[in-house]
């Protein structure tokens, strides 16, 4: 473990995590949802969506831009779907709701579709599929986000780097769980590669004239993020943002407020959209059916130098139990966001942090 | 237009299949149905999918691998949802059924899903993804097939190909359409390298010891198609799988004949997925809005040497129109296989092509 690391029980990074943002205003049961989201997170190993984010929360909450008591609420719905407005709440309260009301749906009708407006940033994608998972169901989450990334062809940022996210119960085996984004890459790798002083590969970004570029200097001001496999992340991108955004009534593209870099006294408007599908009813051998296919791909021929395959997620399950036994090993740049956190919300983040 | 080209009108094309298929015991409705789809994928410009594969389905019907008068039904159901036979049918009929059942659905509680088992190949994904939208509604199809793709790490193919399609209603403009595989390319490239002698980019394949390679000579045999981005196009592989396979108790990887190398006289029994949003209901503002993004894409900076930005699916309907007023110019490889075609159905092709 690399001494830059600070290593912390995920019940005193979820603790943490709950004062902060109450701290803020924030009511319990409300903070609690959103720890445990953000510290899950964290454990996963999945850092760029964990209590890194919270600083960001913080400010919004302190700025008025999130609405502490902010409430989440079905504003139109049918049989198998609903409306959801956020009320400006955290991203992870009006999400967790969101879900829970598509399992309702789908338990009624066999799946649901809920979509979201005046949201926020909702941390990892896949926290909301793995909520449906829990549940014995099929889940899918997505949102939109400001522009980030390019369209094939464009000399800027077109889509938002719009993630998507599915978790689907597999019997004796943790759930199939992908979380990824419709980017090539996550700027975050370009950032590292600048810190780095390293070229990266001419198929992550694209210069101002919109040409392939591997300096990653000059990112995010004068370079762009390109699309994961080109026309299918941008097509991906679009229908994220038709079911996240257009049918929801939710902002989109410039439209919609940075919740990181932007005013945090004025709400960013996300749009985010939930799909639950009920096994049990529809397809009751399917559990069995996925643990199958996964015990199939355990098996299949590696290539020359590969000890093990991995099905999506399962990489991140495993995190999730080292970080239970031995506690999170958190990247100093986690533990320098979680060092404002504290700042903003007056929290004693050493009485946090256990002895590694 | 290339010399190795020959042009044929959309409605000859369109009665030459109708009356292969016909000449194979397929009844008149069934037979429209196909050729339809089959002719509008070729006006579309994706020749992969449209009359050349039409060869493929007929040694079938001929074999008994597809049932000429085999019948689609519903084998369970609840409110937003429905499991469907194809009782061997042609994969055509089968997929139109489906999403009819689908739009059904949609239109009695928000949004529908219907799973399928016992199809078969079922051309191009947009086809059906199309057929929603011309209803209105927001159309996503799926299907599983015989394993062609390597996941990270493995040293051969894991997954198949996997299509997924959606189209999206779009005010002033065509729906928007994506139609995409879960592979780096398609197998067709490889091919066209092969044939010309040049190298591939070495993202596409890997060798048999799971490594990247730029020699397209040893594909199929000796190599594998890469997925999309790595483990997006595989999670994405496995979500397809998840609602078009393992839900439906349509086969699954090996277990799925191959529709155009296997035996003529078994089914093949593939998997497909079908949803829809009822647009009307949910979200009647997406129509305007999708118009409103489409017509900021074709606004944004483009890139040095670029003369314009598409969405997707922008170029098919272009295409089509094209092919309306000129006609459909077939390539040599397309022209081929269906002269095979009329070989197998008693055909006389020649009749039907018109002088460019």
């Amino acid at each position: 473990m690399s001494s830059s690391r600070q290593v912390i029980s995920i019940d005193n990074l979820n603790e943490f995590s709950v004062g902060a943002l109450r701290n803020c205003g924030v009511g319990e049961a409300d903070a609690r949802v959103t720890a445990e989201i953000l510290t899950t997170t964290d454990a996963w190993g999945v850092f760029t969506h964990g209590n890194k984010a919270l600083r960001g929360y913080l400010r919004r909450l302190r700025g008025g831009g999130l609405a502490p008591h902010g409430t989440p609420s079905v504003v139109t719905e049918g049989p198998g779907w609903a409306l959801v407005d956020g009320d400006s709440s955290l991203g992870m309260v009006t999400s967790t709701y969101a879900m829970e009301v598509a399992l309702g749906k789908a338990r009624a009708t066999g799946l649901g579709y809920v979509g979201v407006r005046n949201s926020c940033h909702f941390g990892a994608a896949g926290a909301y599929a793995a909520q449906a998972a829990r549940s014995g169901f099929i889940g899918v989450a997505m949102a939109n986000d400001i522009p980030s990334v390019a369209s094939p062809g464009s000399r800027g940022a077109v889509t938002g780097s719009n993630p998507l996210a599915y978790a689907v119960p597999a019997g004796k085996h943790r759930p199939l769980m992908l979380d990824m984004s419709i980017a090539t890459v996550a700027g975050g790798k370009v950032y590292a590669a600048r810190e780095r002083g390293e070229p990266i590969p001419a198929t992550w970004l694209i210069n101002d004239h919109g040409q392939p570029t591997d300096d990653p200097q000059a990112y995010p001001e004068h370079s762009t993020l390109t699309p994961a496999a080109g026309h299918k992340g941008f097509g991906l991108a679009l229908l994220i943002e038709t079911l996240a955004g257009a049918l929801t009534g939710a902002a989109m593209t410039t439209q919609v407020g940075s919740w990181l870099a932007g005013d945090p006294s004025i709400a960013t408007h996300h749009g985010a959209a939930f799909l639950a599908l009920d096994v049990a009813v529809i397809g009751p051998d399917l559990p069995a059916r996925i643990e199958s296919l996964i015990d199939e791909i355990h098996a299949a021929p590696r290539a020359v130098g590969v000890d093990r395959l991995y099905v999506p997620g399962e990489k991140e399950w495993e995190n999730l139990e080292r970080s239970r036994k031995d506690g999170i090993a958190l990247p100093a740049d986690v533990v320098a966001s979680i060092r404002e956190a504290a700042t903003i919300s007056d929290m004693d983040l050493d009485r946090y942090f256990t002895t590694p």
